[in-house]
């Protein structure tokens, strides 16, 4: 996530010289083909502005499901937060006292933190045994034998809810709220997967990078009738407008890579463990995730 | 669902051509009407505009609401993965231990993953009696007397949770934590019926249709005053612009069709299986679904 | 619900000749007020192109809540089918075996197919005892006397739920469920006559048509200037696009009545009466809803 | 509401006669300003245009954001319908018979349609006593004391539920179902405070205004130069446009005002009143709320 | 939240006077360039026409996810307010009567308004210990050792309710009912730290301001050949319409902030308060939260 409300003009010339300078050199191609090659061809005004009125449609799609996207990811890893602590606190509070309790129930939201982490680590593909603290040897050893790791920590889970109904730590009513806690972690882990997994429909993402490059051309053709070799930057100026609305919804498109306008998940992840070691009385609390460049982002 | 960032020619040209080749003659049948045979017609700018205008209301619109089906489709399968890991996980770790759940509770759990196949054959249309596998001979037999199988399968599963009840392996509580899940497999399946059987109003596909024929015969008529026959490519592009946005709609309409673009049912479908095999810790477990024409698209 | 994807010819010019013949006159007129009666009187093309861009926000603001009054009715109607068929599996599978059962769940699953066809009736505002068919002559005469028949065959239900918990075939959880689902054929209910029974604002749909009508007339002005009569045509053109667009978007506004593009009640009810009927082992299945003019729509 | 699809033009004069004398001055006076007083000033068609763009996008937001207030309004007020039959059903068949059934349940209900009248009043901010016709004396004194009247109506609910338990006349699952309805009627309280309360920020309003003045002033100056005095009428024709628009939004902005085009809180609650005498078996039943104006509107 | 239909004068100019003299300087600027410097380059209107296209999609965008925030905001306080209720009913009518009762009922209603103002205060960013007049000075202490103080109070009151059910004040299912009104508040809790924590992708900002920069010196430079000087004033009024509505819609991106057009916080847990109060029968209650600038605003 971005923190900064200001674009440092490194980040932008970064993200967009190369294709800058393709395009500075396609209206100028567009400019010079059209004035020796061919200068009987014109494009009238109205057909660039239709094109544009296209674009346009295609720029405010793939923009708006983008941010749907991410901010429903951002719901979701919400929601994740916030039945992280209802699992802690009806662990720690609906349980009766036993000695059976304070082992068991500290397990459990160990445990929780591990899901946390093997659920980043899944989403984000990338290769990092950190859950593994979280559990003890036996379990990381078993649920690294499943095809999906987050998926197996939640059986286990389960299997500790009914090991405290059958030590009468519970009774019925505090078993469903507490099951049906899990039962959200369930659903938020295979919201988070849709979303990682399902590929934004490739149309419409290939035709809006071609028709920007039409556009160009169009606007470079067009204007050149007018004001001759200004037609160049003009286009590309155009072009710059429309392909930076382009790549700003490109940026947020697969909300959980690696990257700084992504959810935070690190940061997220860090301040839920916080927040349960905390209310397990743990002495040894870690830092809260720091932020990157400077403050510019945070990951 | 498309795997690729870049369409490969073939597939726009394979999608294309009939109706571009249509378009060109169209826009070169319009020019000659308007230039040998009513030559004192015009077309103002303006009026092809406004009909611009309506034709951008008319593909934004149809856009949309297909996204909305197909991420609704999406959505539905998601919360089918969710709920199918979470009937397996309450199966198996809420329920007494005793020498009736083993044979019960697997073979709810594999009957599940017979309505699943049964969901997908009967979205999809398609005559397939792989879900048999995953039943008795018997039960396969009663629930293919019905005109909709998957429901017919869930009623065995109720009848099953019923009997889990019976045998006192389950209480009160647990009963409606399953009992709950099963609802929610009845309310996915309807509401996959829900988007499959609802013809998209047809006048709206009808009129974009139309609308485009429409107006690219006005982008001709009204260009090739400037430029002459210039105006026939022009009209050609205008229209393929618009065509094309149209068709990308067009595409993902009936997300359950067995299409590149469509949602991967045959893909869901195998990663439950895969999920709750290893759950019943079966050895053989299938492999997933492979991806078609060299990792372009998944059905 | 139209089943084709194309149009009859008959069915465009059904809707529109009427409106067709007056656009053309009142275009004629426009025409002939114009070269003769106000020469001097120009509309520069500026003032109809901003008159388009609020008629285009008119009609895309019309459309859209159209699409969603009636999506949101099918959604209403398709969450009535799965909660039909989990009325009918939790009384068919949750009831403990007594000779008392077979006739309470019977008569209860008869009397919800009573249910439907009395909400269908009510909804579509025309007179029709056809649900009589399903409850006994005493209760039907009860019913009738209500201001809202389908809500008094609801409080029947209740009563019987209260019936089955008192004569101890079902438990406070199996009550539960059973009765959860009644709450939800009341809220479906209740849902579809908030559709049916609020109007559209007057305002949006009366200045649609206001507009129209004014654009059509600028439109014609604007471009008798550069093209003489042809103007009268071009005129009639812009106004069928936008006025079709407006009747597309009429179609569908009040999705329960009893028209071609609306959600086909009759089928959906008779649809849930069979998958009913073959959960309680009739002999006697009806034939599903017959599509109307040659498989063009059905209601 | 509005009942009627054509809207009077005595309404429509009404509603906009001051607003288009005040437009027609305007339009006279940048008229008369630009031709004798600065005819040097001339504003490009351009820049007119560009300034509808900006004004399209306001006037659809804003109308978007009132129809959504107004909608939600209708769906909260249809939820209010919906539990009230519940509220009523349950209490009449899931509760023992008793002697102390019958005065306690009709009490119970009774009170439910003072809330109703007490909750109508509190959002329209009338003064009306008609609730106390549905309580005791004493009860009627009591709530008046609260600086939230209905609320305290539904606390005197809760605490009959609570009685309907001591008295054994509702198990623990009854007790949640029918607390379940009373959480219900809090939240439709609340979220319809929660729409009245809040006002729609006043930027967006402010500015629609201002910027149609601007508008209506740019279209007389740019028209002028083409058309001369003509550019008077143009100028109102298309103000008038924008301003309908706009007003067509304001009316539905505060969605529980007493207005015709309003939510009519009268006829909805009278219905609800008319539904539950008759549940309890009351001979004496009010008539429907009657239409106003010749049925032009209900409030 | 502003209450107000009009802004003033004072609120406008103070709100963009800074920007006007930049832009006007801008305008004067690029006109000067323009004519003196480069009197070759034009920008031809179809440039600009389709950068103000591009605009009018980014500021749409803004406005739109600004509202969703602010609203969706309001939304989350206004299930506070209802849950708040339905807690301090369920407290007072579903406990038995009991020495205990009316000391831990009152301690967990008083706790909750402390908690109200604990999360206010967080979301604000401010340092203020209000909500210590609620709770014990112990309790004070030990909430203010967490990292997260409204949390921290959520579980005192965790360990309350399982005091009232091991005192067998409730039984299980108030048990559920008030646990359930608890994890609700842990939600809006979690909803509002989302809203406040999560910046709105930097580059939709960023970059909308710089394209009203551009857009500006386009309209300027275009302007300029047509109407000489005149382009200045033009510019800067195009300039004002589209930056008024960008900050129309930065002034409620982030909603919980201490501005006038941002959501009451200070009077929605006022309110609470009062009705919190009441319901405890206490004798001493607070003034509701004074309006701002003689009414112009609520904080």
């Amino acid at each position: 996530m971005l923190l900064k409300q200001n674009l440092t003009l490194y980040r932008i010339v970064k993200l967009t010289w190369k294709v800058d300078l393709i395009m500075i050199s396609l209206c100028a191609l567009a400019y010079y083909v059209d004035i020796y090659l061919t200068p009987q061809v014109h494009i009238p005004a109205m057909v660039t502005t239709l094109m544009g009125t296209a674009m346009a449609f295609f720029i405010a799609f793939n923009n708006n499901q983008a941010y749907s996207r991410w901010w429903e990811a951002r719901i979701i890893w919400g929601g994740i937060v916030n039945d992280s602590r209802s699992w802690a606190r009806h662990l720690l509070s609906y349980t009766s006292d036993d000695e059976n309790k304070t082992v068991l129930v500290r397990r459990m939201i160990l445990r929780h933190i591990g899901f946390l982490y093997a659920l980043k680590t899944s989403l984000r593909k990338v290769h990092d045994d950190e859950f593994k603290k979280f559990l003890s040897e036996e379990e990381a050893k078993k649920v690294k034998s499943f095809a999906n790791v987050p998926s197996a920590i939640l059986d286990l889970q389960a299997d500790d809810i009914q090991r405290l109904s059958d030590l009468q730590l519970i009774d019925g009513f505090r078993f469903m709220q507490i099951s049906g806690v899990l039962q959200n972690f369930c659903d938020h882990m295979g919201k988070s997967e849709r979303i990682n997994n399902t590929v934004f429909p490739t149309n419409y993402i290939y035709f809006t990078r071609l028709f920007i490059w039409l556009l160009v051309v169009c606007v470079t053709v067009t204007a050149s009738e007018n004001v001759g070799p200004w037609a160049i930057p003009l286009g590309w100026v155009l072009g710059f407008v429309f392909h930076t609305t382009h790549i700003s919804g490109m940026a947020i498109m697969n909300p959980f890579e690696i990257a700084p306008e992504c959810v935070p998940l690190n940061s997220i992840t860090r301040n839920i463990e916080i927040n349960l070691l905390q209310m397990l009385g743990e002495s040894k609390i870690p830092a809260p995730e720091p932020t990157m460049h400077g403050g510019e982002y945070i990951l």
